[in-house]
């Protein structure tokens, strides 16, 4: 027992056997490590990850912990604390036996800012969304409510300015500070801000006043509280918007992807063609077949 | 001992004595928790923080751990872990005796998101700025060298398009994917993008082509693992640039506070009253004062 704290291995521990080939992402500030490595000869993919520190166990932590000063300056002090071990502990999650699309799914990418002129939308990102072909059979079976139905929070059934609001997959809508729905219009030629005009007006004015509408209504949020937005590029393509609560950092809400609904209505408003001549930037990852394609152009 | 795990309540444990009265944060996402209390009469505060799992302690974490079956599901599993409490540790900070400055500091504030326009500016926020004078005398001492000389990475002395470059000091600049370092214009009149003009393109263009230059020169960090970018509202009223590392999550890097530099030489470009007609968007907290105005002004 090396830790001197009268703990015993595990009994029925599978993995105690697990043996590290690589760690494929290690995120320091969620406190969460993803290993690669072998249990009993299978490949597999282990994500550890420490617990959030709830406010009801404080006390217990408190009253029976070892504490060892670390530093002290003034009115400041920090101490290492070590807390009994019941108190403490991690959720493991393995998958076994994980296949080569599970580690990759992991691995921490490399980035790469890329920024696209008009041109280059119509030369290289165009051609290389048509020829990828992406299914949208899931968007269209919402809007045909052949799936999902029940999850849809609000409707507008026009096939012009229309569209349905339901809750992104991310949110588990037990609590708003982490509110997340998706706007998803009707209109199915439009793959992303890319191809709006002026035309396009009337559709994200309505999907702005009766999205916040909508979630006031059922959510109770007024839409000082939301951060209302599309991403370029897109997941998908098929036109639809992001409402998040302004009180969570929501993924994808960094000014490298998104656009905020009333700047693109502003611009479209002083410029119909803003979105078809400016250049946009965003990242796109090493794996990325469109890297590849921007690359081979020789634009980065 | 309740944990019968064999621990005991740590000797000389100055926070065995603590009492909580209130949870000023809770960052689930950080497993992280903010404590208002009282520790032998006095007002403190109280930071819990779970610590990173590093790479090389998981091999004895795997070996000598507790694990209990959560949910299995074909080749998905994931389970209790209970490592040994040495390999487990807490970082515990203390601010003791605590003011009602540092209790507010910490305190989690609720966010409004403010639409200015551009009469909202000259009406609402200039006077509010001119009101408050907030002092800019650490920024001119940067500009002067008479502070933080020896930080500075670059500078181009030009008093008209020059700027100094230099780490913030929220990097502790040991690796560079979460690089972040600050570029303080020369001219003293600029407060924010706001006051932004066409005849600002050759200053921005200038902070653009060199802050990158020499982020490659010293960091080796080419200009497609950037993101380089101004907040609105700034922390302070002294026209500066943000240059992060793609690669990290840089706080503020959010579409509701930060604007690209390149969309801003774009928009200027196209438009050069651009950043003074145009609403912007922007997050205030419940506690800044401005936030006050906006509401005096029926504007929220």
């Amino acid at each position: 027992d090396p830790s001197g704290n009268g703990e015993e291995c595990g009994e029925e521990n599978i993995l105690s056997g697990f043996k590290t080939t690589a760690v494929l992402k290690d995120s320091a500030r969620e406190k969460t490590i993803f290993l690669h490595g072998k249990l009993d000869e299978q490949e597999a993919v282990v994500i550890l990850q420490k617990t959030p520190i709830t406010a009801a166990s404080v006390a217990e932590m408190f009253a029976c912990s070892k504490l060892k000063l670390e530093m002290r300056n003034d009115i400041y002090s920090t101490y290492h604390l070590q807390p009994p071990a019941h108190l403490n502990v991690l959720k493991a999650t393995v998958v076994c036996p994980a296949t080569e699309k599970h580690v990759k799914k992991y691995q921490v990418q490399e980035s790469f800012l890329v920024e696209e002129t008009g041109e280059d939308y119509l030369s290289i990102t165009l051609p290389y969304i048509q020829e990828k072909s992406f299914s949208l059979q899931w968007v269209f079976n919402i809007l045909e409510k052949k799936a999902e139905a029940d999850r849809i929070v609000y409707e507008d059934p026009d096939p012009d300015v229309g569209f349905v609001l339901l809750p992104d997959f991310k949110w588990d809508q037990k609590q708003t500070h982490d509110l997340y729905l998706i706007a998803i219009v009707h209109q199915r030629d439009l793959k992303s801000i890319r191809e709006l005009t002026a035309a396009h007006l009337p559709l994200l004015q309505n999907i702005c006043t009766k999205g916040k509408e909508a979630i006031l209504e059922r959510y109770g949020l007024p839409a000082s509280k939301l951060r209302v937005y599309f991403h370029y590029q897109p997941s998908y393509y098929h036109l639809h918007v992001h409402f998040t609560a302004l009180a969570s950092e929501a993924p994808g809400g960094g000014v490298e992807r998104a656009h905020l609904l009333s700047d693109v209505v502003q611009n479209l408003r002083a410029d119909g063609g803003f979105y078809r001549q400016r250049s946009l930037s965003f990242p796109l990852r090493a794996d990325d077949g469109l890297l590849a394609k921007f690359q081979q152009a020789g634009r980065l």
